[in-house]
């Protein structure tokens, strides 16, 4: 469990992204009755547009936004490297070019990261902007979200692994300076409630550098602790393990980015307590519906006249009043309120599932219970692929 | 006050448009809260997507939609002409272009009107349709709305006279069949709740022709009448007058499309009960705002660090929760959650507006608020033109 200003969350817990102050296509009433017990934005988004000082001006994101709930804010390090320089556009490339240089060091177009921070051109207008640490922090308190994330350097998996040790110590650098400017911005402002700072660890694949990160992070005074960077799917749990068995047991531990059934069963099964991801809302978006027998398109033409919710025994708002005939059709109308109620429904079941575990947890029955979900989820032959290559090992 | 199936609806009401089964961008939940009584959807929409059957599958409109209260359709009179016929096009064609043949005879890419009926290419895939008077009927019964629409031809402002003339025996004609199929089908289904069958008045600009189409459907046993057609915005409130005198007294008058505010008022003074309008809903997707003193583009500078509601004391779920700066930011970021909550307001502005003329007819002080409110709107010398060209007589 998690205390905040704005309440508690109970963990572990899936918090939905809401980049913009917005969770896209859904009111927050929705999202809050659909079991969400705090949202996530990203800080370089609100800098950039509208600006931190607009939403501090409305008391900070969550009276900004009508999320009267617990909140997070990213510090931008993931999205100044990679939407500040063409990030997607390099992981496209042929992995040949692997030159670190083309990736963070210099070229035009690109984001430049040197020592004290990044200079990076914004993905809106071009114009140039500069996060160190310091502007992190500074940025982030104006937010006001009730949790927040260490500026950091966040490498790619075509990264070698010498500048992935080069970065890791900047990040470790920048770690302990945004931790100075986070206390001496509380101090300035000493009735303001407390915002928990959280640590991200970094070192891609590497276990001695995961496990040097977290060590570093865990020896300075962090309120919690993020576990980002590009991570391969098949060592995801791994990973998780390596971090959390060093860092402090009495800290909660956020995994960056990560929403898929499969991962989540991994990391909580290794001692994550929080997750975002977009993938619940994107993927709604595109028409694509969560399902305890795996995901399938709304658009498919079994849907077209099935008077079925989108998923047997749901008890989301969108199951309860509307039927697949219905969505299918909004999907093909090209109706917002297709959007609308995916998102309702897909959120709903990542954060319920997250729930579920829980429970599982609390009922002594995780095991069973991952293997029930993942058989019904991805198939047995699939689930007993996932069981050969680690879950279950934990 | 309309008695129906699913719940009454004191008059006069706007009724918010929901095209294809969903008033878009909104959950109908935010819409019956905004006090909507009533949704209005469109038969010839529905005919060509989903299909009728599908939503008869679910229950009918309201089932299909999750709207439990009263529902009206239209016929698809308007639709097939215009969206059928690339009608948008002809109208904004040079008015030297006047020929009746271009607009509705016989040429290819356009819609074919004989007096059996309309044959007519699908905007959607430019599939050949025809609806007749009885096919109307059988597709409006099958999507089930509470308040159907009689089958008509609707002409535009650049038809000839002579060409309104055989143009309103037509739909003279086709309303007596529309009434006989609608009666035909209702004894099929002796258990079924009765569907109300408006006849729709049309005559254009012409005092005569309209009077007489009043007359003509008058003599007929419709439950209710539809006022449409295109109709030149300073003549509206004569044109409802001349119509309103004939018709019977006892029934409901629903005039098609219509919902700008003096609209609103002139047609309310000269006697119709209803009204549907796409508009507060577009204007809601383009960023335009209703507000007691005018509409204004929430994208405006002015409303970037503005922390107010969009309108003083609206009451709306909106304006309860969020600040212009936040509708501004969403605004610019193009996140879908402004045309939700635009929408929100805008239906509501424009629903409350018609609930306080009623309000004002009840206690006696009609004209006053008119003054009042269209000098708030419009200013004062534009109220003041308004007064001159007609608003007032009544």
């Amino acid at each position: 469990m998690i205390q905040t200003a704005h309440g508690t969350i109970e963990t572990p817990a899936f918090i939905p992204v809401g980049t913009k102050a917005t969770v896209k296509a859904v009111l927050p009433e929705s999202i809050a009755t659909g079991g969400a017990q705090a949202v996530l934005a990203n800080a370089y988004h609100l800098y950039l547009q509208p600006g931190a000082d607009i939403v501090a001006g409305a008391g900070g994101l969550g009276a900004f936004m009508n999320w009267p709930g617990p909140t997070f804010t990213d510090s931008g390090g993931f999205q100044v490297l990679s939407l500040g320089a063409g990030f997607k556009k390099v992981l496209a490339m042929d992995t040949a070019v692997r030159s670190d240089d083309v990736i963070a060091a210099g070229k035009d177009r690109l984001a430049r990261v040197d020592d004290d921070g990044v200079t990076f051109k914004s993905h809106l207008d071009g114009s140039s902007h500069r996060f160190t640490p310091e502007v992190s922090m500074a940025v982030q308190r104006q937010l006001g979200a009730d949790i927040i994330f260490a500026f950091d350097e966040c490498t790619t998996l075509v990264n070698t692994r010498e500048y992935q040790v080069r970065s890791l110590e900047r990040t470790r650098l920048w770690a302990g300076r945004c931790l100075e400017q986070h206390q001496r911005l509380a101090a300035e402002e000493p009735g303001r409630p407390r915002q928990y700072l959280y640590g991200v660890v970094q070192g891609a694949q590497y276990q001695d550098l995961r496990r040097r990160a977290a060590e570093d992070l865990a020896a300075m005074d962090f309120d919690g602790y993020g576990i980002g960077g590009a991570l391969d799917k098949s060592m995801l749990g791994e990973i998780v393990g390596w971090v959390t068995e060093v860092l402090p047991a009495d800290r909660p531990r956020h995994l960056l980015g990560i929403g898929e059934p499969d991962d989540l069963f991994a990391a909580i099964d290794r001692g994550a307590d929080t997750f975002d991801c977009v993938a619940p809302s994107r993927l709604a978006r595109n028409g694509s519906v969560y399902a305890p027998t795996g995901r399938y398109n709304i658009g498919g033409a079994a849907n077209r006249r099935s008077y079925q919710p989108l998923a047997d025994d749901c008890d989301c708002y969108t199951c309860r009043h509307y039927t697949r005939a219905y969505l299918h059709h909004v999907y093909k109308a090209k109706e917002m309120i297709c959007s609308t109620l995916l998102t309702i429904h897909n959120e709903h079941f990542i954060v319920g599932l997250v729930d579920s575990i829980r429970a599982s947890i609390e009922g002594g029955h995780f095991d069973e219970f991952r293997r029930q979900f993942l058989c019904g989820y991805y198939g047995p032959s699939a689930a007993a692929t996932l069981a050969e290559t680690g879950f279950g090992i934990g």
